[in-house]
């Protein structure tokens, strides 16, 4: 049978919030092509979960894509700054300089070459940490480019930059998830999870990811280095 | 001696038209960081030539980021499609999708760690070869991007977007690079060009170079593979 979906890009990290963007761009009747970024994160468990979630969540394809940005360096999650404990005001050592534009270009790369009409991401203004390109006003300038950067953008079919989670707090997002049957345990959030995909617990991550179960009532599948660290 | 003028980054390809932007940006007084994307592309010789080029122009730093844009495919630059010779109508094929949006992207991340005040690209809309992000549209609309992408951005100091040569023609492009002592014998602009950085003599970029030193009256430094190539 031939697949008369129209096709879309989902940016997917691994993480929870892009497990749950997966899932409502095939319930939005895509066919999905996830697309994985990797950006010299320290948490390569990540990229494994993001692996097993897009055969779970029936992508019919996954790519992962080697931006390598540690050699521009200027985040603690590439480079030899310690991943800070949660709290702390502003924007935090954690944030990875322009992260969110270079994984919106590839996917807006991989869209022109698929003719997709969608690109889906996990963005989120709610919980957004501080991060500069987690905002409304990020997206839409985003959406500008798209029309006027590609091939597709000139003939009309600049794709749609979807961020379905933008204006949803972690506990709707937990929600949302459970309804389209996301499995949270095969997700990681954490910013230095192990090699096994284990959580530290401490940092704000894994803070903001373990508040969004507790919110949303819903027991925290996420497994811990130690137990005794889930916050 | 105390390096007092202001960081900018400096897209360099390698090509006749990013060594005349470095100058450029030299002659304007900042201190430049080039920055190279290896992005799958055949021609890796212009990488080689991209670290003479900064060298032989007083680039206090030179970088090369990988983005590896095989994965995603789509063009003939990083895919098995054939270059194709000199001629033809609308987007060619060695277009590769969102290519200098991932490259500005890249030069913001870079520019955000060095607080720098300018990002520096050879975009050029005269010679432009059918590429959609070879327009003042795109520049402006990655201007407006840069403004709220970034932390720089969102404290009011986001990169300018300079793209010098937007308006120049490939002669106009040669004269500036020979007043500011550019050695064109160090650049390859070929899309197929050998390991030795010798140039194929048939491909588009080849096609406008040459056209560009002739109108210009600028003896043409260029290495053929075969003297007899000479378009």
């Amino acid at each position: 049978m031939t697949d008369t979906r129209t096709n879309a890009v989902v940016l997917l990290s691994g993480g929870m919030d892009s497990a749950v963007v997966l899932a409502i761009a095939r319930e939005q009747g895509h066919a999905c092509h996830a697309l994985s970024v990797s950006y010299g994160q320290r948490h390569t468990a990540e990229l494994a979960a993001a692996a097993k979630l897009a055969q779970a969540q029936g992508a019919v394809a996954h790519k992962t894509v080697t931006v390598d940005l540690r050699s521009i360096g200027g985040s603690a999650l590439t480079d030899d700054i310690d991943v800070p404990e949660h709290g702390g005001d502003g924007i935090p050592v954690t944030y990875v300089p322009a992260r969110n534009t270079i994984m919106l270009s590839v996917a807006m790369g991989w869209a022109e070459v698929l003719g997709a009409e969608a690109i889906y991401c996990g963005v989120n203004a709610v919980d957004y940490s501080g991060y500069p390109d987690c905002r409304p006003a990020f997206i839409d300038a985003f959406q500008s480019l798209a029309a006027v950067a590609t091939k597709a953008g000139v003939e009309g079919r600049a794709p749609r930059i979807e961020a379905p989670l933008l204006h949803l707090s972690k506990a709707d997002i937990a929600h949302r998830g459970i309804e389209l049957g996301v499995d949270f345990g095969q997700t990681v959030s954490c910013y230095q999870a192990d090699d096994d995909g284990r959580a530290c617990g401490h940092c704000d991550a894994c803070h903001l990811r373990a508040e969004g179960f507790r919110a949303a009532g819903i027991a925290d599948p996420t497994r811990y280095v130690e137990a005794a660290n889930r916050p």
